[in-house]
This record gives structure tokens, C-alpha cells and sequence, in this order.
């Protein structure tokens, strides 16, 4: 790396407008080189952050910002947007407890407008943003920038639908790198594909590709020329009668490498001097500039720590227990091995929930419906109406967008569907936006939901099974990352409905723990029983039904204390508090969880210990209650 | 109305293949006449299920359900349907305590394949069903009707999307009456606008007027020959290059008249022989049949009782009381007079929510997305983000549509969004569907949130204004239907936040209550007044942040009470379970609302006093738990 750098000079966007085409071009490689040595260390999205590097210079290049307006959907590619928006020095915090986000967060930066993290919404944000302006009689431009994979969402399409009514100036550019998190799906794909075997669209592809080849390894003096390789710059406009957009009213442009400055400079000039709203259609590669994330744009899209030369990921010195994922998608398998019923769904999220090997050994029988949460669990209610056994595997925090049809398309009916709720609880450094803390309260506020909290990958193997035996609708949910390092069942045990398992006999203090908290709770009572409080430690199992008897043989103890990995108001504590309270017990009762603030970024470990949910927390809370 | 009915001969939809076409038009007419006879008792849906006769006819007498499926998206245009699947003579329960609901329910009957009531979710079902068809290796069809309106919710594009890949045969019957509940909106609808203008959309549209116009008043005999006078069948396919549909992936039929059987059978006919989707574009007349519906078919879409003669609604003897609902209407209206940053956003509710002057006065600043509550929220968000104070007016049951979007788009940025959550509680005849009654809990978990439940109408007048002056996102949450009676304040109170109300005084029994149960409440106290019975009411007025000083002064009382319109796991009466714990406090309390199971259909009232939550009922809780 060179002493002197562009990037050291660029302090605001607005030092991107003295720069030529070529240093703009040199100015991306810098960016690279710090996107890929900082993800090494820190994980992150780099691939997709890689991709848009020149889409990022060039837009900010044109607008004036933070008067202007950059609206990044998902936000996993924005890190260029960060770079040159004033955080350059703490770039090496990524994701890192107390720094910055890894996804634009207003609190952070007047240039992030919306905090990003959930795909699909940047349109509407751009709308609201366009329409406050116009009410106002502004003249600053908005532009949203979309990746292909986040046009399926339901919510993204109800924005386009109001953009072309409206017609009110602002730019979409759609991000077209031909690769969601995993597989695209959809007809819209298809018909992104159709388009994809245009001339056009392969002119512009072609010259990403002579741009690619000509530069040689790694953070090379050849990745500057990337993007200067361009052919002539393409005409910016025409309507492809093939254009989806177009028939909503969205003026389009012809596809544009995403990767030559000149050309998307040309281009979005234009668009941002049209009087309605435009889709610059930009077509990019996921990974550019890092040879091994441009081979493997999937493995590199959310990567944690890995080698720059090898690009291998760096693997702990002691073999990790496998991960909750991991074990749900091989019990998966071996259940549907012995019921033909079972079909599995996911939404964009195939490799994240565990589900390659079945989509590998059953592939009729799994459905990847690409970003369309509310359709997988309609698709389920669908399935399930037919007869089959439907088990729908998405992130708890995504499952946010399916709490109505949870509600009308399964729940009222009874139809059996299982709800394998991955990452619930805290999901570490994507911070806010994605932990899963919610889910406990939206599922157990509905009628005929069973909830189940797996304590372990032992006991997520059984309560898959137990779910599969039920009838209507059962909710497991389970952590992120490793499991305990247990021995798994070589036959899955069927539970009990609403039966706990005491782990631990004590008499002075009830620990009720759930999912992975009860391993925080064996460890209090550890540290308790050195100073002479005995403490019972139960592993609830069950969020819903709860094990009314263990809460009953609470009565005897002086002190109840709820311990779950979700926020407090209107979870699983204030149901036990509830239970308790029909009862007419006198026991003084504790709930402990997240308190009524949204959690921040950083390790499981810190995120857990700074809420008082590891095992000196949950003693320090027991101790001052007694 | 003569004796002999074909009606009366069919008791499956069987029955229905034995007849000609002129006897299914004769058939048609009586259905008008018992839809129309029974919702000018009843109340209900009558607009939508008058335009959807024929095609339900024409659909159940070439399918064999209920092997074959038969999926209605909303399903309040079902009616046909009930009446031909066994439910002629428990029709006119429709909509009553006990009796058959307003739209397809599975309990109910197994020609009912899904809870219908929330839109936009009928393609996923359908997919699923033909997913478990194809699985199976069945044979069976699988139909969904859906209106043009529902097209633009973004679960229904993401069915498309995923119908489009899947390339399972199914047909999607496209109900285009070209109006939603209100008017329609969107590039979607203006793309079907410029197909209207279309030769053959001009052709189907003049046989269904020369139908209207040659026949006479209502249920003459005229109205046998409605649908009879088609033109000649139109060619049933063919790929007008316009339509988004087709580029998904799904075929596409040119426009067919909806009232014309011949047409309709030929062309459907078609659809369920091909081995891939179909989308048949039915055009229909909503109300048709019945002039006054077809004249001002909005006033018809959900109707009260009302004289058939003249198609006026029945008023009540007494004057009531003005709606929740108009009183906030004009409450906005008022408010953004004085403050030009107020913008009303709804989701095709807008006369439902009150905001028909507001957008007459207002026309820039009122946004009605059509039915898109998800960008209806994000577009509140970026309004926000720009400085507006954007007030988005949905019912309780389609909020819960938008929970991730209250959580990620506008709670953690602490946008300065009011929420206007209409029809919280129970809403009477719609049922489980359209009850609002898990808000309160998807509310008050939410970081940042601030819940108003005013008590009366005055109160919203108050809380609107309070909610206006806050930072950060807060909800109110009134109920359906017709307020207090009380008048309303000159000049709105500001409230201060987290203050209670001590409505009366009382040393033995605290009631704390939330909203409109306030009533009930106050009604309790006066029962248990005679018994002896000291009891204090709070109108507690906030949900969160709750008052937790009158929490507190509820400690020298034997017994706390907490009464709220919704579901009682995770409600508000458990945030005062968790404080009074908090304190040590050792007053027995218990939580009054719904158990946990779905609230049935009947009058508010009858609702009410079934959940024991009227003055005799809580009154009666009191007795027993003293």
C-alpha cells in the first residue's frame, strides 16, 4: 500500500467532486483495500460492499449529501458509502461492541438516512423522503439504491406501485449483481434474466469481464485500472418494452456497467435531472476486486475473519461444537427421511438455516421463495391445507414481517406448521436490526401457538421432533452460532406438552430459564451456592404451554426468577408473573431479559453480559433481590 | 318472489352441473335476492358478493370441490358461494353470534379452504395447495379469486413472483371491478387502467352495460336476462404484451365478462385445461343486480341493515353518539390546519379511518398507498425522516402486517410517526379476522413506542394532539363504532405522559382501565357499590409508559384489576403484573380481556359480555377473587 491515498483526503462526499474519472477509479481500489483488510479482521459483508464501490463514489460524486439523500436498502453494501461519509478513521470498529454499524444508522452519521438492515424498505423511505420535499417545495434529490434479491419483497413491489403513481422525481438504482444471499428466485428473476440475454446487458457485462481479466492478483497495481477498461459509454436511455418498471409507470435505462465510473456518471446525470422517477439499471459483480469473493460471492456475502492471501475463513484452534443451524438441518433430514409429508421452507435464507443438505436430498420437497417472508408462511398455510407438513426456517428477526399471516393464514385454521425460528435472541455485531428479541411476545400472544425453547442442540433434535407430532401450529426457536457441545439424541425424544425438566434441585431461589439461558442459570446457581443460596435451576422447555406444576412447587422457595433471551415487556417472564399471580402466590418473582430498549451491536458474550443475562449478571440480580 | 327456486335444489356445487346456462342465470338472480334480502337485515359485504355471482357459479359447476380447491382472497365476496355449498338455510345467520360468518372459514365447512379476511394472502395459499397437489401426484384444480385491489399488497406480488417460477397449473381468477374499497391507487392500477382502454376490455365492458340497461327495477324479471345478453364469447386467449402478469411467467386471458356465463364457462374452461398458471381477467360490475349498489357501490361495499326498496341505511330511532372514527377525522383535520407538517397516510381505509374532509382539504398532504400497509408505514418513515410529522391511519387487525416496519423503519430511528390504530378491540360481525386485539401487546414490546387508549371520544381528541407533540413513534388505539356521547374539548388537552386519570374514588378494589372498558369499569363500581364494595377507577389512559405512581396508590387496596379490549398474554394488565412485582407489592391482581383463543363473530356488545369484559362481568370477577 502506498504512504499517500485519496481516500486521506476525502472527509465529506462533497471532496469526491473534485476528483477525475481515473482518481475516482484509484479512490475505489483504496476502498477495497480497506473493505477487505478490515472484514478480514472484523467479518462483514464484504462481497456485496465490493460490488458497489464505484456506484457509491459516483452517486455521492453527483449529489450533496447529507442535503441530498442516499437511501441504502439491506445496507450490507454501503461500507464505500461509510468510508467517505467521514468514518474512515473508524472503519476498523466495524461491528465491534460500541462501534460503528455494520449498516447505515442515523445515529451515527447525518449521511445515513434510515437505519438499513431489513430488505425491501428503501423505496418507501425514498418516497416519504421525495414527497416530504416536494410538500416543502425542496429541490434535493433522492436516490435509493436496491439490489436485485430485494425486489421480490412484497414491500419493495407496494413502493414501486406508488413511485409510478406518483411520479414524483427521484432514482432508483437497482444493484443487478444477478445474486441474492443465495439462489435468486422468482419470476421476476426470470424475467431480470430474460433482460440479462439482451445485447445490451451483455455489452455491459463484457466489459465488467475485460476489466476483471486484465488486472492480476489481489490489491495489485492492476485492480487501479478496474474500471477504466470500459467500452464507450452506452446510451443512457430506452424504454425496454421487456421492463416490468416501465409498465408501472418507472422510466428505465439501459443496463450499465457498474464498474465504469464514466459510464455511470453519464448515466445518472441524466436520471437525476428527469422530472419523475428513473431505475438506472446497474449491473455489477458481487465480490469485485477480491479474487476469492469474486469466486465465491456466497460464502463471502456475510463472512466472518478470515485470510486476505487464502481467503480461507480462520478457524478457532479448538474444533467448535456444531451450530444450532447446523443440527436443525441434519435432524431436518433425517425426519423427512421418515415422513414424506415433511416440506421445508425458507425465504432467501437456504445455507443461513441449515437447509442445503435438504434441499440437496429432497428437492421437491423445499421451497427457497427468495425475500417474500409473508408469502413463505402463506405458501405454508397452503401446504399444510393439503395435507403436508410444512416447517418454515427464517431468522427470528425476519419473522417479524409474517406476524399477520401467523395470525389469520395458520394460527386460526390449527394448520400444522412448524415455525424453526433461527437466530432468536442476539445475533451479535449485525446489531439492532437483526437480533431476534421480539419473537417470544408476538408468538405467544397468539391462540393455538405452541412455543418451544430448546435449550440445547440435544433438545432443539427433540423439540423438532416433538413439533412434527403436534397438531396445529409449534414455534421453536433457537440461537445463532454453537450449540453446547452435548451429545445428540440417537433417538429424539417426544416431549411431554408443557412439561419442564428440573436441571438443578434447590430450595431458596426457582431459576426458570429458557432456550440457551438456562446455561447462564446453571452457572448463577453455581456461583449462588458458594455463598450459601441454594438455588433450583429449571429448563422450561416450553414458552407455550408453560409447566404450570414447576411454576405451583415455586411457592416454597423466598425468590422466582424468569430468565429468557428476549425483551422483558410482554414475554415469557410477565406470562410466569401471570401464572404466579392466578395462583395467588406470595413469592417474590424477578423477570429478567432485555430491558425496553433496542440491544446493540457486538459478541453474543459482551451483548449478554452487559444485560445481565450471562451467569454473574443473573447472580448479581438474584443476590440484590434477596 | 315465486315458490319453485333452482336454488332450493342445490345442495352441493355438484348440483350445479346438471344446469344450463339459463338456469345458472335464473340461479344467479335468486342469489341476488337472498344476498340482497339477508344483508338488509344482517348488514355486510353485499357490493362485492352481488359482482362475483356468476363467476363463482360458473367456477363451482366446472370444478368438483371440495376435492378440487376453491380459494376466495378476502372472501366477503363469498356469499354466492355459501348459498351453493350447503349453507342456503343458515344464511341468514350470516354474520351473527353464532352463526355462519362473512367470509370462508374452514370450521364452517370443508368448501372453505382457508380463513379468508385479510387480502392478498390467497395466492400463496393456492400455490401451497398446488404444491401438495403436485407432491401427492394429484390431479385435483386449484382456483383463487382475487380483486384488482388486493393485487397491489405485496404478498400477492410475491405469490405472483414465486406462481411465475413454479409453473404449477393453477388458475387465478382476476375479479377486476375496478374498485377497491375506496378508490384505487398505484402504477398497478393505472396499468390496468390503460389495458380498460383496451378493444376487448371495451367489448366485455359494453355487454355487462347493455346487460344493466335492459332490464328493469330490482328482482323484476328483468334480471333474468342479466348476463344473457353477451355478446358472442370472446376469444379466451391470447398474451396482450401489456401485462405485468405475463412477464412473471403466468398466462394471461384477455378480459371476459364477468356476468355472462357462456363467456365466463368457455373461457375458464380453457384456464383449468392448461398446464401451467392461467390468470383469467374477469371485469365485473360490483353491486350488480341491485341499483343502489350499483350506483354508489362504496356505500354498499360493507353495509348495515338497510330498506331494500331504496337502498337507504336504517337509522337508528335515537341519534348516536358520533363515531370514534369521525371524531378523529375531524380532530386531524383540525390539528393540521394549525401545523402544515401533517400528512394522513392510509391503506385503503380512507373513509373507514375518518379521512375523507382531511383529504379534501388536505389533497397534497394525504397519501392513500391502496392496500400496502408494510410501505405505508416505510412511507411514514422517510416522511419523517424529511421532517414530516406523517400520521398513518390503519385498522388494529392489518397493523399487525406492519410490525417489523414499526420496529425497524420507525421505533429504532425514533421517527416522529402517530399511529392511528382504528378498530381496536372488537370490531362485531367481521369475527377473528378483523378483531384488533393483539396490538396493545405488538405496541407496548416495541422500544420507543409510546400507546395512548383513550377512553372517549374527547379523549381522542386530546390524545391525537398529545401524540402530535411528542418525539418518537406513539400509537392511539380507539375502537370501532360509536363513541361516548361525551363532548368534545374546545381546546384539546395536552396529556402529560404516563399520567392516569382517577375517575372515582375507592378504598377496597383498584380498577385500572384501558380505553373504552373504562365503561364497563365505572359500570362495575356502581354494582359493586350496593354490595358493599368500595372501588376506585383509574382510567389508566396510557399504555406505555404506564402511570406508575397510581400503580403504586393501588397497594392499600385488596385487589387490583386490570381491564383492556384485547388479548390478555402479553397485554398491558401483565406490564402491570411486572411493576406491581417490581415494587414487592403483595395486593392480589387480576388481568380481565381475551383468553387466549380467537374472539368469535356477534354484536360488540354480546363480544363483550362473553369475555366477561361489561359491568356484569367484571363486577363478577371482582366478586369472586375477593
Amino acid at each position: 500500500m502506498s504512504d499517500l491515498r485519496i481516500l486521506d483526503m476525502v472527509n465529506t462526499p462533497a471532496d469526491l467532486k473534485a476528483l477525475t474519472n481515473e482518481e475516482l477509479s484509484i479512490l475505489a481500489c483504496e476502498i477495497r483495500e480497506d473493505i477487505v483488510e478490515t472484514t478480514a479482521k472484523t467479518g462483514g459483508h464484504m462481497a456485496s460492499s465490493l460490488g458497489t464501490v464505484e456506484t457509491i463514489l459516483v452517486t455521492h460524486s453527483l449529489l450533496n449529501c447529507p442535503k441530498d439523500k442516499f437511501i441504502f436498502d439491506v445496507g450490507h453494501q454501503a461500507y464505500a458509502h461509510k468510508l467517505v461519509t467521514g468514518r474512515r478513521d473508524a472503519f476498523e470498529t466495524l461491528r465491534q461492541f460500541g462501534g460503528i454499524s455494520g449498516f447505515p444508522k442515523p445515529d451515527e452519521s447525518p449521511y445515513d438516512v434510515h437505519p438499513s438492515g431489513h430488505a425491501s424498505d428503501s423505496l418507501s423511505i425514498a418516497l416519504g423522503l421525495a414527497k416530504a420535499r416536494d410538500l416543502r417545495g425542496g429541490k434535493e434529490k433522492v436516490v435509493a439504491l436496491i439490489g436485485d434479491a430485494s425486489l421480490s419483497g412484497g414491500m419493495a413491489f407496494e413502493a414501486l406501485n406508488e413511485i409510478g403513481h406518483e411520479q414524483t422525481p427521484m432514482v432508483i438504482i437497482l444493484n443487478d449483481n444477478a445474486m441474492s444471499i443465495s439462489r435468486n428466485v422468482g419470476g421476476l428473476m426470470k424475467h431480470l434474466g430474460r433482460l440479462r440475454t439482451s445485447a445490451q446487458y451483455r455489452q455491459a457485462r463484457d466489459s465488467i469481464q475485460a476489466g476483471l481479466e486484465e488486472r492480476g492478483g489481489f490489491l495489485g497495481k492492476a485492480i487501479v485500472n478496474f474500471g477504466r477498461n470500459a467500452k464507450e459509454s452506452m446510451k443512457q436511455f430506452a424504454i425496454p418494452h421487456t421492463m416490468i418498471f416501465e409498465q408501472l409507470g418507472i422510466l428505465c435505462t439501459t443496463p450499465v456497467d457498474g464498474h465504469n465510473i464514466k459510464a455511470l456518471k453519464e448515466t445518472l446525470e441524466v436520471a437525476l435531472a428527469a422530472d419523475g422517477p428513473v431505475l438506472v439499471h446497474v449491473i455489477t459483480k458481487k465480490g469485485a476486486g477480491y479474487i476469492p469473493a469474486e469466486k465465491n460471492p456466497e460464502k463471502f456475502h456475510g463472512v466472518s475473519a478470515f485470510d486476505i492471501t487464502t481467503g480461507e475463513i480462520i478457524k478457532p484452534k479448538i474444533p467448535k461444537p456444531a451450530s444450532y443451524t447446523q443440527v436443525f438441518g441434519q435432524a431436518l433430514v433425517k425426519e423427512a427421511e421418515a415422513d414424506k409429508n415433511i416440506v421445508a421452507i425458507t425465504a432467501a435464507m437456504k445455507g443461513g438455516t441449515g437447509l442445503n443438505a435438504f434441499s440437496q436430498q429432497f428437492p421437491d420437497r423445499f421451497v427457497d421463495v427468495g425475500i417474500s417472508e409473508e408469502h413463505a408462511v402463506g405458501l405454508a398455510a397452503g401446504l399444510a391445507a393439503g395435507g403436508k407438513k410444512p416447517v418454515v426456517a427464517i431468522y427470528s428477526t425476519f419473522m417479524q414481517r409474517t406476524v399477520d399471516q401467523m395470525i389469520v393464514d395458520v394460527a386460526l385454521p390449527k394448520f400444522n406448521v412448524v415455525f424453526a425460528i433461527d437466530r432468536a435472541g442476539v445475533v451479535g455485531e449485525d446489531g439492532p436490526t437483526h437480533h431476534g428479541v421480539f419473537d417470544l411476545v408476538f408468538l405467544r400472544m397468539i391462540p393455538h401457538m405452541k412455543v418451544l425453547a430448546p435449550s440445547n442442540e440435544a433438545e432443539l433434535v427433540s423439540a423438532l421432533h416433538t413439533a412434527l407430532r403436534l397438531d396445529g401450529p409449534v414455534a421453536l426457536r433457537y440461537p445463532r452460532g454453537v450449540g453446547e457441545g452435548v451429545d445428540l439424541p440417537r433417538v429424539p425424544e417426544t416431549f411431554e406438552v408443557g412439561k419442564s425438566h428440573e436441571v438443578r434441585t434447590g430450595e431458596d431461589v426457582a431459576i426458570l430459564a429458557f432456550g440457551r439461558m438456562l446455561h447462564g442459570a446453571l452457572g448463577a446457581a453455581d456461583i449462588l451456592e458458594k455463598e450459601g443460596i441454594s438455588a433450583r435451576v429449571v429448563d422450561m422447555r416450553w414458552v407455550k404451554p408453560l409447566d404450570i406444576e414447576a411454576i405451583k412447587k415455586t411457592a416454597s422457595t423466598k425468590l422466582v426468577v424468569t430468565v429468557e433471551e428476549g425483551v422483558i415487556a410482554g414475554g415469557v417472564g410477565e406470562a410466569v408473573l401471570s401464572e404466579l399471580a392466578k395462583l395467588g402466590a406470595q413469592t417474590k418473582v424477578i423477570n429478567l431479559g432485555f430491558a425496553d430498549e433496542f440491544v446493540p451491536q457486538g459478541k453474543v458474550d459482551e451483548l449478554l453480559a452487559h444485560a445481565g443475562l450471562d451467569a454473574q449478571g443473573i447472580a448479581a440480580s438474584i443476590r440484590k433481590a434477596l
